[in-house]
């Protein structure tokens, strides 16, 4: 059996809370912050001091006692366990609302994530760009992700395409997809890496919350 | 001290289940299904059924002893657990791309969930509307939301103006904020509960993984 070694499984938790490391240290460089201690990282993100120093003890020894962290070399450590220190090739599959709103969005492209084309079925988009972004038909589709090398596919399809484009997807180099449609996807035996932004969940746990604070407030007044 | 007594606090792992399981038990609602175990269930949600069991069994007892689940009844639980038996009135704060996109995104509609009104700061938008949704603007918010009883604000404005709005937001008798912009919103000691859809945190997790595994196939690499 094949035993991957020095790469230690990190708990999703923990990665859950890098991307708030890796901004917060982005924030204190913009401020010209040279170094910075637990403590100080633990009243900008609200966790717990040895949380931070634990989390970041998975990836190696990067604070020093009594000093702290020096902000430029954990931002840089941090942006590498992110993947960051290459930038990311993206193509976006659906031209629909959110596709569109997706492309228009400049804050991938400051961490160094690039959409280079977007794919639709829809013959009178093809053809056309969006922010200088060119759109093609979905039948270009393989071609293309494997002449430019592309990481990462985002899905802005509706439901009942999704599992046809996964299937393209699979046979090409891409590494991960990121998923906006609502359908579920599974990919064992692959290499790919999905992300899902399942916005209506978010919407219902949103709903759960109000529903559960509006009980507990009329339990309360019903004690008074 | 004020002690709630009958409302459970369930942990946050099941409530993020709870979307789930909802639109597990609409797909069957759809299909005419009457009952389903939990053993079906855990096939379809990939979820173990104890797993499922227990989940439910914090909200009352559903299931009865070789029957299984009656599929309409526990969608209605289910959907009174997550508020959806009365419909909630939202608006949207930032006409931008992503506000655009949200404004012309159905799915929510199907779930009760209504956006009655657009606010922007931008003179130019006032006025308009996006899919019969009028845009007015941001000064006219507090007094939009009291009088017509908005439960939900959706937060789709630049982060610096995040807080401006959270602070106006705070006076009104909206329930919760569902944010999309890259601020984090900390309000403590309200009634108001935030969701938050922070899409750069999912790129960059994704990036994560395929960084990871991309480590993962170099070091087999190496070992062959």
């Amino acid at each position: 059996m094949e035993q991957p070694g020095e790469i230690k499984k990190v708990s999703m938790a923990v990665i859950k809370r890098l991307p708030k490391y890796y901004k917060c240290l982005g924030e204190l460089l913009r401020k010209n912050a040279e170094r910075v201690s637990s403590q100080e990282l633990s009243k900008l993100l609200g966790f717990t001091a040895s949380q931070i120093r634990q989390d970041l003890n998975n990836f190696g020894e990067f604070g020093q006692q009594g000093y702290g962290y020096n902000v430029s070399q954990l931002y840089k450590e941090v942006s590498k366990i992110l993947g960051l220190n290459t930038s990311h090739k993206m193509i976006l599959i659906g031209a629909g609302n959110l596709g569109q709103a997706l492309a228009n969005y400049t804050g991938f492209t400051t961490h160094g994530f690039n959409i280079i084309a977007i794919f639709d079925t829809n013959a009178s988009l093809v053809g056309r760009k969006i922010k200088d972004i060119p759109i093609y038909h979905v039948e270009d589709m393989e071609y293309f992700i494997n002449k430019n090398d592309v990481d990462i596919a985002v899905l802005t399809v509706p439901r009942d395409e999704t599992e046809k484009i996964v299937k393209a997807l699979m046979k090409t180099g891409v590494r991960g997809i990121w998923n906006f449609t609502p359908a579920e996807i599974n990919i064992n035996n692959t290499n790919i890496v999905v992300e899902n932004v399942h916005l209506i969940d978010s919407l219902l746990t949103l709903s759960y919350h109000i529903n559960e604070s509006w009980l507990q407030e009329r339990l309360l007044k019903q004690k008074r």
